[in-house]
């Protein structure tokens, strides 16, 4: 935890004009006393969620509660203008990509259903809210942002392909990751670029779907000979992209 | 598993000039099995360790053993010219880590002791010669390629920066991942640029590490203002670097 999120609520305004900040939930209170071994009096970087980041100086802690004193002092880091669509991956790679994907920065994710996603997949409890939500938590406190991504279940392709995305296209630049493209993945784009990344499944996207995405206007990217993971493809394409 | 990889010991010469594989390995035998559900007569992709690659055909698969004839009909994809110097990760993180490195193209890893690498990771057994190759095979046979990467273990960080690095650093350029490092990690550098990555534990090298290693000539970069986990430094370190 290289930052300690808390929620607007957990922000209290006190009567000299200074802000307290009180957190319950059990998972920060036990990486505090257990990682830590957090000490009253010391600074710890705190953020708000989708607010600012700033120095916490804790007050008191206890089994079930951390009281902090807190000066807001800088914004989160710059957003990525990368809306990414990504085949629903099998759960426990779920989890990791979308920790990463908050860990980078992407604030539009987009977990779609394909021809090679296991329909059990889609029962999976890491995709209840609550869940989902410590993920991209776990992501934003490692890399000090606060600014929860927004991710949105689709079910079915074809019409999400054919009826929603021409719309994203209009703002942005679709690319799709595919071992058989013959661009090389773009490098080194200014950072706000708008794109929009559709990433496929293990075993990839077939070939329909490739070429639903390529006749909305998407260009199919590959990343050389070596076939990744897909929690690594993920990674290994943000980074060479921005 | 993109690719079944296989011992040299496991190729046997038929008197007809052909060539057969004959596979023991449990852990390959039940994927066949299981995952692809493999079948008599099926074409899979197959790779002799440390050697060519090509198409085999099952002949036969019972619950020990699989025998194919096999063709090989290309070379493993090309390598990265990197050395990788790894502060020793947590053991779920070095399992993933080395499979990535393996997956990425990285042949020689140097796992390496650091002031914050807590001392009990030294006894983990995914430390243990056999489980280090099976992750490495787990790369290799996710992106298709059969050349193991050599790994070492370095329990003294003073005497391998002071007495070993500085022979490396004649034909290496030096770089460690930095996040306050003045120069943002260079981009898209030829495939054959010799290089040496050093990249710390969680938490980072401490300042002496740091300036022992810029004393014997490493560079620090950085990846911008976010701080990723280890195991997501290395994929975005190398994707971005090559």
């Amino acid at each position: 935890m290289n930052l300690i999120l808390f929620k607007p609520s957990d922000l209290l305004n006190e009567a000299e004009g200074s802000l307290r900040v009180v957190i319950n939930d059990p998972r920060r209170i036990s990486h505090l006393r257990d990682v830590h071994n957090a000490q009253e009096g010391q600074i710890y970087r705190l953020g708000e969620q989708d607010g600012a980041i700033g120095d916490g100086k804790l007050i008191s802690l206890t089994d079930e509660q951390a009281i902090f004193s807190f000066e807001p002092n800088a914004l989160p880091p710059t957003a990525l203008n990368l809306h990414v669509l990504l085949a629903l991956p099998r759960p426990r790679m779920l989890a990791r990509s979308l920790q990463n994907l908050a860990t980078l920065g992407v604030k539009q994710i987009s977990l779609i259903n394909t021809a090679r996603v296991e329909k059990s997949y889609w029962q999976s409890a890491e995709l209840d809210e609550e869940k989902i939500q410590t993920h991209l938590e776990l992501g934003l406190e490692q890399a000090r942002d606060t600014v929860l991504p927004q991710v949105e279940l689709i079910k079915r392709f074809k019409p999400y392909v054919e009826d929603t995305l021409p719309g994203i296209l209009q703002h942005r630049r679709g690319l799709v990751a595919d071992p058989a493209g013959t661009l090389a993945c773009p490098r080194g784009l200014p950072q706000n670029t708008p794109l929009v990344l559709a990433i496929g499944p293990e075993g990839g996207f077939i070939d329909y779907e490739i070429e639903a995405l390529q006749s909305t206007g998407f260009e199919s990217i590959h990343l050389g000979e070596r076939i990744l993971r897909v929690e690594t493809a993920v990674v290994a394409l943000i980074s060479r992209l921005y």
